[in-house]
């Protein structure tokens, strides 16, 4: 979990992209993502040692009546921006979560400033289903407003 | 809690508003109505020994970067139906949430198919902000869309 926690810390600390407190504790962060019910997957680099390079997981939108969508938090370390970890991680999660029997995934907090995300998650079938204005306190744009994505399985 | 637990129980067994499973303990539910950094009231008929009839907890919808948005849950014991307590439970929270330095509250999960509530958010401001195809699982109907409301403080 160091690994992980070294790289949720590293996106955390940018300030447009999560929204847990930068004080946030490797404890805390365990909980986060290792939530009840939840699975979780590694990106490695087979050409250096195994290096966790990003990761996933994904839990129950809700429990019990709506345990049936899923919703996820992917990241990416810094040093493998660009290189195309986000979309393989996303598809990834897609295929995983089907064949865990959900029908749809929905995330529910896309910066609408995160203009790569937001590019990748349509391109991955992913559809804006709604808009919360100023949902998010962006460290350098103020409240920006948050986007909820949809496809199904 | 034990009285709060009684309406909790009898609200999920309707299977059209909470998604918890029916099977949710009381020591769950404490931490559902409990949850961190949340304030909770609880309407009491005084005419009746100060007896429950409904309560709602307020918290951030997310920590940190996403903490100056409220949600909210509400729930109306079966007796006390018809009587308005919604409406004075929700206009409540609103003042409350304002009071506590929130700028807006909103509701992730509101069932399409529940009219009266979704009528009374209107009523009291509340917009439609997003729409989550099929993500409740209606005891009755089936997968039935859910909306995401949403009203500035």
């Amino acid at each position: 979990m160091q690994e992980l926690f070294a790289i949720f810390q590293e996106v955390l600390s940018r300030g447009d992209v999560f929204p847990y407190p930068e004080e946030t504790s490797a404890a805390e962060f365990a909980e986060i993502w290792l939530a009840p019910n939840s699975f979780s997957y590694v990106a490695v680099d087979d050409q250096a040692n195994g290096e966790i390079l990003g990761a996933y997981y994904v839990k129950p939108q809700w429990p019990g009546r709506g345990s049936h969508v899923a919703t996820a938090t992917y990241m990416v370390a810094e040093r493998a921006r660009g290189r195309g970890i986000g979309r393989i991680l996303g598809e990834h999660s897609l295929k995983a979560a089907q064949e865990r029997g959900y029908s749809a995934m929905q995330f529910n907090l896309v910066i609408s400033t995160n203009e790569p995300a937001v590019a990748l998650w349509k391109k991955i079938g992913f559809k804006i289903i709604g808009t919360v204005p100023g949902g998010f306190r962006h460290r350098d744009l103020g409240d920006v407003d948050t986007y909820l994505m949809h496809r199904f399985l």
